[in-house]
C-alpha cells in the first residue's frame, strides 16, 4: 500500500502540474498558510452552517435546498451574510478586465442621478397599469430646454402614449394602485435588472434571457449617455469598484452611437469628448485617492473601444478609424477593440475578419498597437456560429477571448491559449444568469483552470445581474471547489493585472502595490477569524 | 483572405483531429452521405418547427421555452413525435455497457409482474390518505404461503400499520379518495420513478434527487429480487433492449444480497441460481430470436458483479471470494466488478484499495481475469472524495469509468485513458435528472469527445428515469450539437461493441451482424425521409 499512496500522490501531482496556480503553491509564506487554513476550514464550515438549510419553494410546494454556488439571484441575500463573504470582500482584487461601461453603477444610484436631472423625460408605449406594467419599456431622454413639459404622470388614463413627462413628475404621481414613489422605483429596478422568476422561470434559454437583458440596455440608455449623467455614472463606477477593493478597470465601452446628448439637450457630444471627459474624472479620482493617502487602492482604468455586431463589414470601416484616431488622440486610454452582443443571433467574427486584417496592418503601419480583446464562444452551442468565433478570434490573434465558454471543447484553441499565453475572461455569473450553467459547481471553469488556461474573473454586466465588484463572483467560485485556495485566488488576483493592458512599468508598479494590500488581507484574516480556526 | 480562409480551415481540422469519429469521417459510403444529411437537415428543421415552440409554465405565470436537449422528463412527449426520434429508434445501437439491473423494466410493466404473483404482499407504515400518500414509502415482498393473508386494504383506516396486504387486494380496494385502482397505479409509478416536480423543483441538488432515487430501489427490490418476478423481469429486459435495437447488454448486478426470495417466500436462492436463472433466460431468448430469423439483432448479455459502497474492507473480502467463485462457474457471464451508489456520500474506492489491490492479485494466481468498471467522479465536485475515485480508478487498473462526469476536469487523467484505451460511459439523461447538468447543451461530454476520450452512451437507470431504451439518451446528445453526425452515432455505436467485455471472436461476429443492420438503417432513412432532405 506505501507503493500505491506513493503513485497516488505523484498521480494527482501530475495531474494538477498544468493547473494555473500549480507553481504558486509553493511559495507562500507562512503567514499565508495559517491564512489558508482558515479560510478553507470557514468554506467548509459554512457549507454545513449555512449551505445545507433549505428555504421554501415559492411556486411548488415544499422547499429547496440551499448549496454553496447556487443560483446567484437566490443566493445573494444568503451570501453576503456569510463569513467567506467579509472576507472576500476586504480582499485586494486587481484588475477587472471584463465589464459593460452600460451596466457598471447600481440601479438605485442611477435612478438618483436620473432624477437629479430636471432635463430628464420618461414616456411609454402605453398608458401604465397593472395590465402593461410588465411590458412596457420606458424611454429616457435629457431633452433641450425648449422640449421640457409639464405633463404629470404615466399613469393617469389621460396620458398620451409616446409623450414625455419629466421623470420627477411621473415618480411622484405614480398611481397608487401600482405603488405610489416606491412603485415607481420598484418598476424601473425591474426594468433595468434580471429577477430570479424570470432568470430561473420565464425566460429559461439563452436566447429569452439575452431578450430581457438587452433591453435593460435598451432602457439604460437614454440616462448613461446623457453627458451630465454620464460623468457622475463613471465617477461612481470608479468609486464603487475602488470600494470593492477592484484597482484598475477595463471597460468595454460601446461606440456604437456617434454622439452623446449634451446638457443642452442636443445629441452633438462626439467620442472624442466622451474620453476627455472620462480622462478628466479619471484624473480627479486618482488625485483623490492621492489625497486620501489611498495611493494603494487605485492604479487606472482603460478602455476597450466596442462595438455592437450588428453592422455590415462597410458600416465597420468608419468604427475602425474612429478607434485609430481615438487611440492616437487618447492613447494612455483606448487598449483594445472587441464586437459586443449575443453571439448565437448576431453576426459572427468571421463576418468582419477582411476588415479586421486591414484594422491590424493600418496600425503597423501608423506604428500603434489597439489589441483584439474578442467576445468569443459565450454559448451552449457545439459548432455553431458562436462557438466558431473561437476559431477566428484565434486567427486574428486576439489577446484574451471574452468569456469564452465552450473554449473547453476545443483541445487545439486550448493549447493554443497556453503556448500564446491568450487568457480568458470568465464571468461566472452572467455565464450562470444568462443560462449558460445551471450554477456554479456546474461550471467548466474549473476544467479550464486545470488544463492550463489562464483566467481572469470578471462581473461583465453587474448592474443588470446584481453582483457588483468583483467579491461575488470570487465568492461563488471558490465556495464551488475543493482544489482552490488562498494561492488560487493570489493567482487569480495577479493575473488580472498580468493580462492586462497596462505597460511594464505600469504593471510593476500595480504589483508592488498589490503586494502590500495583499499582506493587509492576509492579516485581516488572521486577526478578524484567527479564533476560528 | 484566401490565406485566411485556408488557415481556419486547417486550425478546425487540427482542432478536431484528436475527436473520437475523426478518422471515421472519411470512411463513409455514397448512401450514407446522403443519409446523413437528411439527417441534420430534419435535425435542423425540427429545431425550428419543433423546439421553438413554448410550454406552459405549471406553477409560474407565462410559458417557457422548449429548447433541444432540454430537460428531460419535461421533454419527453414531445421527443417522441420527432422524425429524428423515429430515426434513431431504428437504429442499431450495439451494446448498452452501464445499466443497473434493478432498474431496467418499465414500471407498469413491473406492475404486472407483482399483480400476477399471489405471493406478493405489500405493507405500509401508516394507513394510506392523502397526508401520508406522499411520504409512506411501501414495502413489497413475496411470502410464503402460510404467512399469506386476506387483509383488504392498506387506505382502510382499520389497517394495522407495517401488516402485510396481497398486493391485488390493496390495489382492488384502494380508497376512492385517492384514485381507486388508477390511484393505486399512479402511486405505484410515482414511488418507482423521478418526476419532474421532484427533480426540477423540491429536489434541486443531487443530494436530494438521491434520496429519492435511492428510495425507488429500496421499493423495488422485493419485487425484484423474488425469483419468479426476476426471471420474468430479465425476460422483459431483454427483449424490451432488443426492441429498442440494442443488441448487448452488459448489466451491473447488486450482489448485494446474499439471497434472493425464491417462490416459496424462503430467502434462500443463492448468487449462483441468480446467474444459473440468468444464464437459462438468455438462452431462450437466444434461442427465440434465432428462430424467429432475428439473429443479428441480440449477441448476448454479461454481468458486472456489482456491490454497494457502504460495507467495510472487511465484509468486501466474501464478495471478492464470492465473485471469483462466480466467474470460475459462469465465466462466459461474469465480466467486471463494480462498486455502486452515490459517490458523494458513500465509502471511496480508496477506502476499498487493499482489497482490490489484492483480489488482482488472486485474479492472476487463479489465470481468470475480472476487470474492474468502476463508477467514478459521478459528481459535481472538483477536488471532493467522489472527484478523487478518479485517481483510484485507474490507479487500480479500471477497464472502463462508469460516468466520469468529473473526467474532463483532470488533463492527466484524460491522456492516460487516451493512452490506455479507457472508455467513459456516459449516461446523458441520468446525469441532468440527477443535477449533475441542467439540460443537455450544458453536459461536459462535447468537450470530452472533443479531447480524444472514447465514450459509450448508456441509459443507466431508464426504469426510474423513463428512458427506456438507448434512443433517448441519443437523441439528446444528437440534437445537442452540431458537430454531432451519422458518423459520430455509428462511431459510438461500434465503441460500445469495441469497449464490451466481448472476447475479440464475439466482436468479430457482433459487428458483422451490426454492418449488416446499420446498412438497413441507412436505407430506412433514405426510403422514408428521402423526400424530406
Amino acid at each position: 500500500m506505501d507503493d500505491y499512496h506513493a503513485q497516488r500522490k505523484q498521480l494527482i501531482a501530475d495531474d494538477r502540474a498544468l493547473r494555473i496556480d500549480h507553481a504558486a503553491q509553493k511559495e507562500i509564506s507562512e503567514e499565508e498558510r495559517r491564512a489558508d487554513k482558515m479560510l478553507r476550514h470557514i468554506r467548509s464550515s459554512e457549507a454545513v452552517s449555512v449551505w445545507s438549510a433549505t428555504q421554501p419553494l415559492k411556486h411548488l410546494h415544499g422547499s429547496q435546498q440551499l448549496f454553496p454556488g447556487m443560483a446567484f439571484l437566490t443566493a445573494r441575500e444568503t451570501i453576503v451574510g456569510t463569513k467567506l463573504f467579509d472576507i472576500l470582500s476586504k480582499m485586494p482584487k486587481g484588475g477587472l478586465l471584463h465589464a459593460h461601461h452600460a451596466a457598471m453603477v447600481r440601479v438605485d444610484v442611477l435612478l438618483k442621478l436620473a432624477l437629479s436631472q430636471p432635463a430628464i423625460h420618461i414616456r411609454v408605449p402605453a398608458v401604465l397599469c397593472s395590465a402593461t406594467i410588465g411590458t412596457a419599456l420606458p424611454e429616457f431622454r435629457g431633452l433641450s430646454r425648449a422640449e421640457w413639459t409639464t405633463h404629470p404622470s404615466i399613469t393617469d388614463q389621460r396620458y398620451a402614449p409616446d409623450t414625455w413627462v419629466p421623470i420627477q413628475n411621473a415618480r411622484s404621481n405614480f398611481s397608487h394602485a401600482l405603488g405610489g414613489p416606491e412603485g415607481f422605483d420598484r418598476w424601473f429596478t425591474n426594468i433595468m435588472t434580471i429577477n430570479p422568476s424570470e432568470a430561473y422561470g420565464t425566460h429559461n434559454t439563452t436566447g429569452e434571457i439575452w431578450k430581457k437583458f438587452q433591453s435593460t440596455f435598451i432602457a439604460a440608455q437614454g440616462l448613461i449617455f446623457f453627458e451630465p449623467i454620464s460623468t457622475e455614472y463613471i465617477r461612481e463606477f470608479f468609486y464603487s469598484s475602488i470600494e470593492d477593493g477592484i484597482s484598475y478597470v477595463e471597460v468595454r465601452m460601446a461606440f456604437h452611437q456617434k454622439y452623446m446628448t449634451g446638457a443642452d439637450g442636443e445629441r452633438n457630444v462626439p467620442h472624442r469628448v466622451w474620453l476627455q471627459l472620462y480622462d478628466h474624472i479619471l484624473k480627479e479620482v486618482k488625485a483623490d485617492m492621492k489625497q486620501q493617502g489611498r495611493e494603494d487602492e487605485f492604479v487606472g482604468s482603460k478602455i476597450i473601444y466596442s462595438i455592437l455586431r450588428i453592422i455590415t463589414p462597410e458600416e465597420i470601416e468608419w468604427y475602425l478609424e474612429d478607434c485609430i484616431a481615438m487611440k492616437q488622440e487618447f492613447p494612455h486610454l483606448i487598449s483594445g477593440f472587441d464586437l459586443i452582443g449575443h453571439e448565437d443571433t448576431l453576426l459572427p467574427l468571421i463576418y468582419y475578419a477582411e476588415s479586421l486584417l486591414r484594422f491590424v496592418e493600418r496600425q503597423k503601419e501608423l506604428g500603434i498597437e489597439i489589441p483584439f480583446m474578442f467576445h468569443a464562444g459565450e454559448t451552449l452551442g457545439d459548432g455553431t456560429v458562436a462557438d466558431m468565433n473561437l476559431y477566428d478570434a484565434i486567427l486574428l490573434g486576439t489577446k484574451r477571448i471574452g468569456h469564452g465558454f465552450s473554449l473547453i471543447k476545443h483541445p487545439k484553441l486550448m493549447q493554443i491559449c497556453r503556448e500564446r499565453d491568450i487568457c480568458v475572461e470568465v464571468c461566472p455569473i452572467s455565464n450562470e444568469i444568462l443560462r449558460l450553467t445551471g450554477s456554479m459547481p456546474m461550471h467548466p471553469l474549473p476544467a479550464v483552470m486545470n488544463q492550463g488556461v489562464h483566467v481572469a474573473l470578471c462581473s461583465d454586466d453587474p448592474a443588470v445581474f446584481g453582483n457588483m465588484g468583483l467579491t461575488f463572483d470570487f465568492y461563488q467560485v471558490f465556495v464551488a471547489s475543493e482544489v482552490n485556495n488562498l494561492t488560487t485566488l493570489h493567482e487569480l488576483v495577479w493575473d488580472s493585472i498580468r493580462y492586462s493592458a497596462l505597460s511594464h512599468e505600469e504593471k510593476e508598479c500595480a504589483f508592488e502595490k498589490l503586494e502590500r494590500r495583499w499582506n493587509i488581507f492576509v492579516r485581516y484574516i488572521l486577526d478578524t477569524y484567527g479564533g476560528a480556526a
